[in-house]
Formats: C-alpha cells, sequence, structure tokens
C-alpha cells in the first residue's frame, strides 16, 4: 500500500510501507468518539497488539498554543486553518510516522477529514484545503461515525447544550447557539458525506447503541490487523467501558463527551444487553 | 489589478482592487534589505505618501513561536514549513491586507518567496509550496536584491562570521558552518532566480554601492506609485541612512544586517560620492 493521498513526495517518509497501521475514527462533535476511541484501544491492546492513541489538537507544538488562540478568538480564518495544519504535521512528524515505523497501529481521533471540514465550512476553497493535507498518509481504514442532524441534536442537549466552537459561533453570526449549532453541524455533516465518497471512509451508524457501533467498528479494524495477529487470536474481550472515573490524562472535552455519551444511551437505549455493556458488567 | 496568484478565491479579499500598493522587497540573508527598507520608507513618506512597513517573522500570532521554536530547534520540516506559512497570513489578515484597503503603500521586507524558497531547499515539494501560498495576494511589485555568493560571502564575514540559520544548519549536516553557509546560500540563490523568472521580480543588483542600489530600486518603485502621486510631488530627498542609533523596535538581527551593510559598503565602497550618501551627509 503506498501511504500517501497524491503525487506527492513526502520528505522523512519513506516510499516503502511502514510497518504499522494507521486507522483513523471520524465523526462530528458529539457523536461519541472518545468511548469508541477507548473501546477499541483495549480491545486492540488485549489482543496483544503495540497502539498508540493520539487525537486532533494534542500536537505538542501548537496545541496550547491553540487553545490560547480559541479562547481569545484572535486568529483570521485563513490563520486558523493553517494553524491546524501546523498543529497537525507536528503530531505526524513526531507521533504517527516514528509508531508506524516502529510497527504500532496507530489510532487517531480524528485525522486531516475533520480539519478538511472545518476548513471548508469557514470558506476555505476545498482545492487549496486538499492540496494543503496532499503531506498526510493514506491511512489504512477510516471509520466514519454517521449520525443525524435530527439525531445530533438531543444528544447534545442532554450533555448540557451547546459549546461556542462546536457551533461555529466564531465565524456564524446566528442570534442563538442553538440556530449556530444547528447550522453549523448540518454544514459539516454535508462535508464529511462529501469526505467519505471521496476517501472510502467505511460508514458506521452511529445511531445505535455503543456495543452495536462498537462490532461493526471492530468488523472493519479486523480487516485490517489480522494480517499482525493471526485471526484466533484476536481478543473478544470487551472492556469495561463505563462507567469509570475521568483519567488524569484525558481534558474536558473528553469527558464531558464521555458523559455525553452515557447520557444520550441512556435516554435513547432502552434494551438490558445494551446497557449492561455500558455499565461494563 | 487582480491580486491573485491564481484561480484561488481569498476569502476576506475583494475582488475589486484594493486602493493600496504592495511592494516587495526580496533578496537571501546579509543582502542588504534593512537599510534599503529604511531608505524607501523615509523616501516614500517624505513623498506624501502613507507607508505602513512590515516583515517575516514579526506577525503578532506566530512570531513569538516561531522565535522559541528556533531557539530551540524543535520542529519537523513540514510543521516548520506550515507554521512560517500561519505567520505569514496572520500578518497578511491583520495587517497587510487592512493597510491596503485603507489605501497605504505597504513595504514589506520579503514575502512569500522567501518562504518558498526556505521550504524548497529543506525538501518541500515545489508544487506543494505554489500551492500553499496561492492566497497570497499578488504585489504590484517585487523588488530582488541580487548578489553572488562570492560577494556575499565577504559580507557576512565583514559582519561578524555565520549564523546558525542564515546556514541552514537546522537541516544540513556539515563540518563547518562556513561550508554550511556556502551550500545553504547557494541553493537559495538558485530558488531566487527561479522565483524571479516565475514571478516577474524587478532585479537590481545589490553588488553596487548603498546609493545606487537605492536609485534603481526607486526606478522602479516610481512606476507603481506614480498614479498616486504626481510625478513632480516624488521627492528627491534621500534621509540619512547611517550612522543611526538602533531604534528600540529593532530587533538583533536587524541591527546585525545594518552593521554589516555599513562594514560591507566600507570595504568594498570607494567612492566618495557613495560615501557620502551613507554618513548621511
Amino acid at each position: 500500500m503506498d501511504h500517501r493521498m497524491g503525487p506527492v513526495i513526502i520528505p522523512g517518509v519513506p516510499d516503502e510501507e511502514m510497518p504499522g497501521k494507521l486507522i483513523v475514527l471520524e465523526g462530528t462533535d458529539g457523536v461519541g468518539r472518545s468511548t469508541q476511541m477507548r473501546l477499541l484501544r483495549n480491545w486492540l491492546e488485549s489482543s496483544g497488539l503495540a497502539v498508540y492513541d493520539t487525537g486532533l489538537t494534542r500536537g505538542r507544538l501548537a496545541g496550547s498554543h491553540i487553545q490560547q488562540a480559541k479562547e481569545g478568538h484572535t486568529m483570521g480564518r485563513r490563520t486558523q486553518a493553517l494553524f491546524y495544519a501546523t498543529d497537525f504535521a507536528d503530531r505526524l512528524e513526531r507521533e504517527i510516522i516514528p509508531a508506524m515505523r516502529a510497527g504500532y497501529v496507530v489510532l487517531t481521533d480524528r485525522y486531516v477529514y475533520s480539519l478538511m471540514a472545518r476548513a471548508a465550512v469557514r470558506g476555505m476553497e476545498p482545492e487549496w484545503v486538499r492540496k494543503l493535507y496532499a503531506f498526510a498518509p493514506t491511512p489504512d481504514v477510516v471509520l466514519y461515525l454517521r449520525i443525524t442532524l435530527g439525531k445530533l441534536v438531543p444528544r447534545v442537549l442532554a450533555s448540557g447544550g451547546f459549546d461556542y466552537w462546536e457551533s461555529g459561533m466564531d465565524y456564524r453570526r446566528e442570534a442563538t447557539l442553538y440556530s449556530a449549532f444547528v447550522k453549523h453541524q448540518a454544514a459539516l455533516l454535508e462535508q464529511f458525506e462529501q469526505l467519505a465518497q471521496e476517501h472510502e471512509f467505511r460508514v458506521v451508524n452511529a445511531e445505535q447503541p455503543i456495543r452495536k457501533v462498537f462490532d461493526d467498528l471492530q468488523e472493519h479494524v479486523t480487516d485490517v490487523v489480522s494480517e499482525m495477529v493471526e485471526a484466533h487470536q484476536m481478543s473478544d474481550f470487551v472492556a469495561p467501558a463505563m462507567p469509570q472515573p475521568p483519567a488524569v490524562q484525558h481534558d474536558r472535552s473528553e469527558v464531558a463527551e464521555s458523559l455525553r455519551d452515557l447520557l444520550s444511551s441512556l435516554l435513547e437505549d432502552g434494551s438490558a444487553e445494551d446497557r449492561s455493556a455500558e455499565k461494563g458488567t
């Protein structure tokens, strides 16, 4: 497999295949990525694989600056788009490529697709954005958690309301957070659908109960990692996902997302079988 | 005139012409840009024009971070290239475009071309770099201070030696700073020659005495600003350039460059007429 999106050569990335695997989990804000990331990581590790997990805006160089700039709302749109690209490049060069060279299964909570969608809804030219991220290695699989706006809104309401950034308030002039959230997320979901076609996402219905979503994800991931582990060695272990105390390295948004997932599951999911998975029994 | 490099639409940049002018001074490290920037600014202001001057790595957002990262040498090459692009975008969105909308003559000490050359010699794909900077407005004129490597080396020696970054030591493995400087600057000059053809630079021979270089620059700039000022109103005033105390806002590299220009002029330029210009009489 060729780890490139296009004809662009990546300095520092060898043309030959790297021994690791790159597994991307994509989906909009509040769709339940954190929960599934944790389940996937635990499952892969219990199958004997070395897993490196990472996520957007956690790059060491620019991550803190992005947080600062977000808080001050000080960047222009072009600058913001390039700042996210810089942070991604830092994470790629420091974490993802070294981990793939070392044979890890790299599991990342969002990738360039979220950045492309964000930039596109803020008016950046799709062609410019596509070229900007041409240096990103093509993942072995992109798992896309698909949800309709109608299902997303109650989940976010259940989690306590609408976040400034998840509502696109930095670029939309809307009277209410609710109105901004609906329009911003609708635009994002449209971008994700286009990206899903262009980049062959494996689409998983995120409106299902957590355990069913995880079953679907496992199926796609098994296709990718089966050559690294004998099929009969793949664990059927599902780690207790909830409730669990927030780990110290989790930031507030991850904890909030976990709580949101839990609440929305409790609101929407009545089956005892599925609740048992959520409660970790 | 269309302020775009290519077919890319710039959000926030109107299609209609902005009333200001964009004048770019380009050239490699140590070629004498700071001196000429000062002469140009004083001359334009004494002609009654509102001048806004700026330069690379002075963007408010990323400038200080670039300095920090430089000192720590902590960035990968892709990250470094994107960090410079972010800083440029910040300067463009906050300074250059607002100033051009307000009718200023924007005079900038380096522009995207220096960034393109830097990125290219560090292995970034020329096509990727070109697309990356497609959002940059096309200048009204690009003044390029051309110098041969043979003339550049004694100037830099006269200024006290070779700087780590000007020698490309962040990406070259050379035994000595001298060897690194020569190879890095040779590669940069080659990039500038390509850019000069592609982007129609006005080439000025920087091996001439300071006053002669300035005369040539004035000629090109007059073509651009003559529509803003009646020709007979253009000042023939040349501000006293040297010696002058370092202004507080000048950073060390600017002061060093001024000193280097002065020393190299004294070493290379024997005519009384030219020295009188340098000494501000």
